[in-house]
């Protein structure tokens, strides 16, 4: 299992979007008058009554693109239904039920034991419930669509983010980002972690926590969120192509575990910036919010840091530890307008 | 591409209830007030309002087990959101939204552009919206949700048969049930067939029409449907296990087209029995409405005929043309009780 599984994400992230926009993203024929918010956010919003929308968002994970084939089955029960909660999370919305849609090459008993075991647990934290589905034959996927209440015409949206505003991104206390994306590094071995580390970042990678609890609490001082799968930048660069506005991050300030500390600054750059699969929430909010963010963070006890703010002008800046800009570019994502960064570099 | 589609399907089914009753089906640790209805029939129910529930289906189609490699893609798109719109319609539900996950080994760009077009077509005439996707590289494989809604409590349902209901199912005017599977025996080379008539029940397979107008015009009339998929016994003991009834068949009255009747009675027999892949509605009805189905059927240019009755006794009963009970098994679903169908096979 030695393919490059995030390289061929981040590839295909870029082409994801550009088949998104060019095949499926239309103008209807006809007015919906139950969707209010299609194509191109986190989830798609129907209305559901005056108070009410429904948030709804679908993801497909396949073998070898989105796990690994060695990650034990209760974790990958878990994952799958956590990266679809993380959806919810990021437009603030309340998780109701789920939908699963589960192929696999033969009925394996013991790997459909453990991976409803996994996906049961998550569930009833969650207090989410599987209200339908379809098992079939084929190569192992997992398709899972999520439906969550949210106030109406308060989901957080990408396109809501305000010049001025601060950029905070959520993590375990005493941790940070990263640590899935340097977990599947030493999976491939392009790196190495001492055991204890290994193990703790692994789970970050096999076992992301989704940030309902936060995407709920946020209404009161944030419109605009968006989840981490794609990493850091390739998510902000979501944000601000939405919201036809620009940012600068300060990664001195983007929180680090002790494992990622542990390794170059080169690799730790590409790993907070590149990352993928944090399943963290990145968001936006108003200075005056500031104190606010930093209690809400003791309440849910959870770690949120204020790494950066948005900017009028486009494009995305970053700083390093000296405050100097950034010059390296770590994935192409070429697709987007905003995708160089670097004040030197166009 | 000579694998027996249809023969891994139907031992899948038998896996599919299985798995879903073993693994998936659970009673939930919380009360979820919005869910009216969860795993077990076409679409699970959500509550929307007073008047309204919210009927929702998913369905994964993988290349191979659900589609034969060589489909158009045009017409794969048509029947990915077919099959899908066909769960809505075995509800009554009219038709409001879907999303698509789309796993492909690459981007594709003309089998996306036929595919999409095959795909809105459809969704333009059945005036549903893509409401959100997700698309990744993987093998071949499509999951759609699809959202309908249908008023509160009016819903079709599995489990609503009464004894003495007849039982109809629908087909197109001077045609029948069965052409699907027929085509695909074609292509498996098990059978033959004159080009005009290959062509008629290969339409059949490729681009089957979900009955969503007869759905949402069944609500006067019966309160007990489902949709043909995994064959007309298949699916007529789904029925009578959920509403805990038995039913009696009469072969001489399930309609065949043309191209059915050019082959020879055992593989009539077979495949109108097993069927799979039709898309029509099977649906109960007291006799009173007798005269207005067939009204319903003019009105809506569609064939629906009368093929049998449900019985208070359980057990599935089929009665040969000459009014002899059918002794053949057809296809193992040994996972329900009603499975053997025969007055002296036991």
């Amino acid at each position: 299992m030695g393919a490059p599984i995030l390289d061929e994400e981040l590839s295909m992230i870029g082409g994801e979007f550009d088949l998104i926009d060019r095949f499926f993203k239309r103008s209807s024929t006809h007015h919906n008058r139950e969707l209010a918010l299609g194509i191109g956010d986190d989830c798609a919003l129907l209305n559901h009554s005056a108070q009410t929308q429904w948030a709804v968002s679908t993801d497909m994970l396949v073998e070898g693109r989105h796990f690994l084939s060695t990650v034990a089955p209760e974790r990958l029960g878990h994952k799958a239904l956590a990266v679809n909660l993380s959806d919810l999370a990021a437009c603030g919305a309340q998780p109701s039920v789920f939908f699963l849609a589960l192929s696999m090459p033969n009925p394996d008993e013991a790997f459909l034991q453990a991976f409803s075991q996994g996906m049961f647990a998550l569930a009833d934290v969650m207090q989410v419930t599987l209200a339908g589905g379809d098992t079939t034959a084929g190569p192992l996927s997992i398709c899972i669509t999520v439906m969550g209440r949210v106030q109406t015409g308060m989901a957080l949206r990408r396109d809501s983010a305000q010049p001025d505003d601060e950029v905070w991104v959520s993590h375990p206390v005493n941790s940070g980002i990263g640590d899935a994306r340097l977990a599947l590094e030493v999976f491939r071995g392009t790196c190495s972690l001492a055991q204890a580390d290994f193990a703790t970042t692994r789970d970050r990678l096999e076992l992301p926590s989704p940030r309902v609890q936060l995407g709920l609490a946020l209404k009161d001082v944030s419109r605009c969120a968006i989840d981490l799968s794609d990493g850091l930048c390739g998510d902000l660069n979501h944000i601000l192509k939405a919201s036809q506005v620009g940012a600068e991050i300060f990664l001195g300030q983007i929180p680090r575990s002790g494992a990622m500390l542990s390794q170059p600054l080169d690799r730790q750059h590409q790993f907070l910036l590149e990352g993928g699969d944090d399943y963290e929430l990145l968001f936006t909010a108003a200075p005056q919010h500031h104190l606010r963010i930093r209690e809400l963070a003791a309440q849910l006890g959870l770690g949120i840091s204020c790494i950066g703010r948005i900017t009028a002008q486009p494009g995305l800046k970053i700083w390093n530890e000296q405050g100097q800009a950034l010059m390296t570019r770590y994935a192409s994502f070429d697709h987007f307008q905003t995708s160089r960064w670097g004040l030197d570099e166009s």
